[in-house]
């Protein structure tokens, strides 16, 4: 098992970054074979997810479809005005579960990760944890 | 390895309760310093989210922000009436994977755990199964 | 641990498959009394979910408010035309981590797992790994 985390700056107020990069440099640097990387977003705002990361349009329409779900002027309470990030931090998720094989991460041929902000930009963080396999 | 359950009584049709408390307390009794806690909600028409316990109103405004994306009144066939709380257990996910370190719950500085009524009230539970690293 | 996977023929645009069937006779098939499944979809435009697999018209409902909530005359950019699909993706998520007891994978009374075919009909696949409890 080895743990840790990934700093993330962010740069917009809605934004799909792919993390996939880091992550694989990550479970690549580990001497296991086989398991299971966990991630983790600690943040309220913020979500972890897994989507197309060959045309960049896909990214904008997701975010596109957000915000059409979830409009800004419906009739909020909470004061910091920032409720829809909340619910989209609910629909996206705050971890995603990935296998490792052959020492590598494994994601379907057009799969990236992505960390997705919906209330920056902010300062970031994502936490990992790497279980091998018990065989 | 650990496992048990939950009991929860929820009070109303929608309804976000944390049960970070217990999750912790579970967590705290067990003799193990690093690992995984998994919860898994067994119903259609509930589920698990992790978002802001601060604030009560952000949990108002997403049951808000969900009832306006899956309104009541959509063509729906299924005879219980109940669809709108099984579309939103799908939206909310049913399973949380959530780190522990020093024997301690890892959450962000705002989240909490919540169990999501979407069909209340009802007598409900949820499953946990705690994990700890293999070394 | 032992691993594989799953393929699934779909056979129309928008479908929920019940794959519980399957993934119990390969949960059996283990020779571990507790532990994990964790399923994973490679696909980006489809997912996994959990919900209710007595009555047909839940699976009609879901995809019916799925359909309401992403629109496929929203001011989209991909080329390809299915942004509603890799939207319902990140919905629905694309993992799942299912409890085994006894053997036998822990399901809710009403709980079915469903492939989601967002943009089908497809050949698809999914992963998937089951972890021994370690005790």
């Amino acid at each position: 098992m080895s743990a840790g985390q990934l700093k993330i700056a962010t740069t917009a107020h809605l934004e799909l970054i792919n993390i996939t990069g880091e992550i694989d440099r990550i479970v690549a640097g580990q001497a296991i074979s086989s398991g299971i990387v966990h991630l983790f977003n600690p943040h309220t705002t913020a979500g972890l997810t897994i989507n197309d990361g060959a045309d960049p349009d896909v990214r904008r329409d997701i975010l596109h479809g957000l915000t059409h779900m979830v409009p800004g002027n419906l009739n909020f309470h909470h004061a910091e005005g920032n409720s829809p990030a909340h619910i989209m931090a609910m629909l996206a998720g705050c971890s995603l579960t990935i296998f490792i094989d052959n020492g590598r991460l494994q994601l379907g041929t057009w799969q990236k990760i992505f960390f997705c902000e919906f209330d920056g930009p902010r300062s970031r963080s994502i936490r990992w944890k790497i279980v091998a396999d018990n065989q």
